[in-house]
């Protein structure tokens, strides 16, 4: 096999052979085929696609090229989320516990954060003590004993995939659909779970833009996922305003633990709970039945249990106080009107320059830096009222993060239309 | 300035600043952008095409990466020429110093073959003592006194070009209409000359298969051209059968030196002096003079005598004869009948397989290896006429040499079509 023939296959709108898939994505992983092949090879598939067949013998590849887990010695039914990112999405922290105080077992491998959108590692972290590193045996105990582990992925959770992913970025071929999907599902299929509940994000705060993309981008990964044996089912979401009041690390963490505790914003308690019974029904469990219902486990106290077990079997305080930042600046309302608009993406960007975010993937974060808005769309306010709260370790980060403000919210005359949180549910089509 | 952001602009099929591809040739020169975000920005090129002004830029930008040769020294008008390649193809050793011979100066600067199409370098290394390698003050001097240099490229003539040209060759990039055109025309215009006739070759024997894709590359090329000041045509011209009745380097040495003394197969000659008086007209020179007319030049050793002057200049001896190979085996006609195809393409395969070429950049080419056919297309053939002579210096090349041939000639009843030789001429439009 000649790596050029199979990007001139490709670049030439042909088909690739499954031996050619599985040929070249293993020569990358050994690294005997170069970046530089494999950077037009990624652009060709970005120009061309791939069809379901070549993905998913992709998707498998990526698999094969490290360990799947195995989970088998776990009896509680396997379930998963994977968000595909937005501002403020803090959803998987009350999720996977209430999942698992509702009879599943989630077991949540996350990663770090890169650019506005945050990433769920970087979040627990602010939580003193805490450890995401398990081995695959501490895994599977643990989703036994207590039915959740919120942990990294290890180097060998389909390492083709962390070249790949690594190059895409450099290589201008982030953007991709089939990327975009075997990357996301060959990380899924090979931690062990059985099911897989997707929350796909749409709009300004998110990757997606369009509820085409996003719906392309669902339907891509659902098939992926029940090729490969997993049942998979996504939702997409609204991400053009942000989830909840919070953006950044342990700002969302507290905000996490205000709905574990039955309470909370209710634009981040409704989606919890839709995505728990959707987990739920995804693994098989009568979400009617108290023991399985995730709005009587959230109100009664139960998911806030299996969090504190969580947190402490990981090494973790639950009672530790969260991280402060060090200062604080106000934003407050020049005018009395309506709030029309609250921009998603601009507060992400504001929470990201003062310190919740990191621009390169040595950089640490801040666990206090961050951005609490006081009002949503639709809220009236007046003049001088407080619309946000910024936080940062570092004072010389307000700047920055007070300009990508200016840009956040609108107020004006007319109220505007509410706007579902759900969008749609895509399912397996044959 | 950003390799990613070029790369997305170009993905997206956005045109690139003249700032942006000044810069990210200039930084992948330098080494600062490294292999993978070119291979990606030349597979997004590939599918994206680049207009008129980034073209003349991008070609530009690698003249500009090394030096301009500085031939201002020389009175007679400087007209170079360039074929994209074929098989059989040796115009250049007679049209060179027959332009020199009618009052052009023609700075050939040549390279090595690869693949099935040979170079110019390699034939004329049968020469035995020809030194390719001349400093810019040489190539000025000799084009002054003589007329004409054939000699290698330096390394500091667009050192862009070099680099590029190699990772394209690694990574699926070959067949592009911008990269192509704007890789031949940075090293012509960085040579000095001052006008240049373009040979595109059209058919199985050649790189471009249809003459319209043949058209546009020849569009293209003339269109950089005159952008940068080089007065350039081109002829498109036929390579579905090969050019005269010998492949291989001192064969190919061998046949021009018969149409330098006024004989030679037609079809050579014939676009030997087509060619020749491309150039001289794009000179400015009067061809119905007789002093610039190329069919007298030929025919009364004019021609010739600078050819001899051009080799002894260079420290070649023109009355060593000239080397031979080793082995030589017969293809006999099986049975009687016309020759209704001769297949360039199959005959490159022949003569490349009997060591006249090279499948490494790296690897020594046999000078006196090659193929030598005895039929054109139109012939009649008698069972046992000699169809063709093989020669090559290690026995064991005769298998895959004689294998190539077997789907090289047809033998019908119909006699075919001849094919003209000059297909089309492209001159510059506006």
């Amino acid at each position: 096999m000649h790596a050029v023939e199979i990007i001139i296959a490709k670049r030439d709108g042909h088909e690739l052979s499954d031996e050619q898939i599985r040929w070249i994505i293993d020569s990358y992983t050994k690294g005997t085929v170069p970046d530089e092949q494999i950077a037009s090879l990624l652009m060709a598939i970005l120009w061309r696609g791939m069809n379901d067949r070549e993905l998913a013998t992709w998707t498998q590849a990526m698999i094969d090229s490290g360990e799947r887990i195995d989970l088998s010695s776990v009896t509680r039914p396997l379930v998963d989320k994977h968000s595909t990112g937005g501002v403020g999405d803090k959803i998987s922290l009350p999720l996977c516990p209430l999942v698992a105080a509702c009879g599943g077992a989630v077991p949540q491998l996350s990663g770090r954060g890169l650019g506005i959108t945050g990433g769920t590692l970087d979040k627990m972290e602010s939580i003193a003590g805490w450890n995401m590193m398990l081995t695959n045996e501490q895994m599977a105990e643990q989703l036994e004993s207590i039915g959740v582990v919120i942990c990294a992925a290890g180097a060998d959770l389909a390492p083709a995939d962390k070249k790949l992913y690594a190059l895409r970025d450099v290589v201008g071929c982030v953007e991709s659909i089939p990327l975009i999907s075997s990357s996301i599902m060959s990380k899924k299929i090979a931690e062990g779970t059985q099911s897989l509940v997707l929350d796909v994000k749409v709009g300004r705060g998110a990757f997606m833009k369009t509820v085409d993309n996003a719906r392309t981008l669902a339907q891509t990964m659902v098939g992926i996922g029940h090729r490969a044996g997993v049942n998979t089912v996504a939702l997409l979401t609204n991400m053009d305003t942000p989830l909840g009041f919070t953006a950044g690390n342990a700002l969302e963490v507290r905000e996490s633990l205000e709905v574990l505790s039955g309470r909370g914003p209710a634009d981040v308690r409704e989606l919890t709970i839709r995505l728990a019974e959707e987990m739920l029904l995804a693994a098989g469990l009568d979400i009617t039945l108290p023991e399985h219902n995730p709005t009587m486990a959230l109100d009664d106290g139960r998911a806030l249990d299996v969090w504190n077990q969580m947190v402490r079997a990981q090494g973790g305080d639950p009672e530790a106080p969260l991280p402060v930042a060090a200062h604080r600046r106000e934003v407050k309302a020049d005018a009395a009107g309506i709030v029309t608009d609250l921009d998603a993406y601009a507060i992400g960007v504001a929470a990201w320059r003062l310190g919740a975010g990191r621009a390169r993937k040595e950089d640490a974060v801040s666990a206090g830096a961050g951005v609490v808005w006081h009002v949503r769309e639709g809220d009236d306010v007046k003049a001088g009222d407080l619309l946000f709260e910024l936080f940062a370790d570092d004072e010389s980060r307000f700047d920055g993060g007070l300009e990508a403000l200016t840009s956040a919210i609108k107020i004006g005359s007319d109220r505007p239309n509410a706007r579902p949180l759900v969008l749609e549910k895509i399912t397996f089509v044959h």
